[in-house]
């Protein structure tokens, strides 16, 4: 490529890397903090979170979501189902396809969870000008999906 | 607190927890990915990159900066000092401290990859405008720097 037509600096790459870093490894961090006060684990809480998201899916359309093994999903969702927090339902056209569904438990603690993430979000953001905040959440949504492209 | 002072909206917020939610997930699993290709795990790959950004540090402080235990950190120096990655050091002025310091392997694994997580970024960043450039760099920073604070 044309170093002449980059429109960032080695430096902006060297910074904008640390601050991913550090700001992921204090969120990650923070969001244990929080799963304490709740009857979940982290991996439980990635579960719950995109069952949430995208709705009923399959242990395999999970299992990519998660980047994990489908035996090591296969485990998961057999303690969450017995915690009553998700369960396994037939696809009423084809019975051969099992789906997992969030239950209303599963439901309500995630709803909980995602809400106290963004309360610690929301102090985090009191700080911030007007501007800041609309500048880091259209630069954050940019890079979300030019890092899905890759 | 007064709701009409606030510089963000409750939309905002949702964003941007999701955002970094996101991004959070793409980054750790890209890493993973590149520390494939390196003789180290996760976990030394965090406590390499502690050992070169701050310098030489005890135990106890390696453990505050992982968010671990300190057996959990001493096993995990035990191995690290095995592969020739750090070493102990005694201080020279206080005999009874003992720092871990990073030795010429683990200096050089640990600089390969932060370059190849640079390359990444900068494969991502490669389609930002310029000033979308400086605004993640710059908001990235406030929000590391809000997040320490608490």
């Amino acid at each position: 490529m044309d170093k002449s037509t980059l429109n960032y600096t080695a430096e902006q790459v060297f910074e904008i890397e640390r601050e991913l870093r550090y700001v992921s490894s204090i969120i990650k961090q923070k969001g244990r903090e929080i799963l304490a006060n709740f009857p979940i684990t982290p991996p439980q809480f990635v579960a719950l979170q995109w069952l949430n998201e995208d709705g009923d899916m399959t242990i395999g359309e999970l299992s990519n979501k998660m980047y994990l093994a489908c035996s090591t999903t296969t485990d998961l969702i057999d303690r969450m189902e017995s915690n009553q927090l998700v369960e396994r339902v037939r696809d009423t056209n084809d019975r051969r396809v099992v789906r997992i569904q969030l239950k209303e438990k599963g439901q309500n603690i995630i709803l909980e969870v995602l809400e106290a993430r963004r309360e610690y979000l929301s102090s985090v953001l009191s700080n911030f000008s007007k501007k800041d905040v609309e500048d880091l959440s259209r630069t954050l949504s940019i890079l979300h999906n030019e890092m899905g492209k890759e």
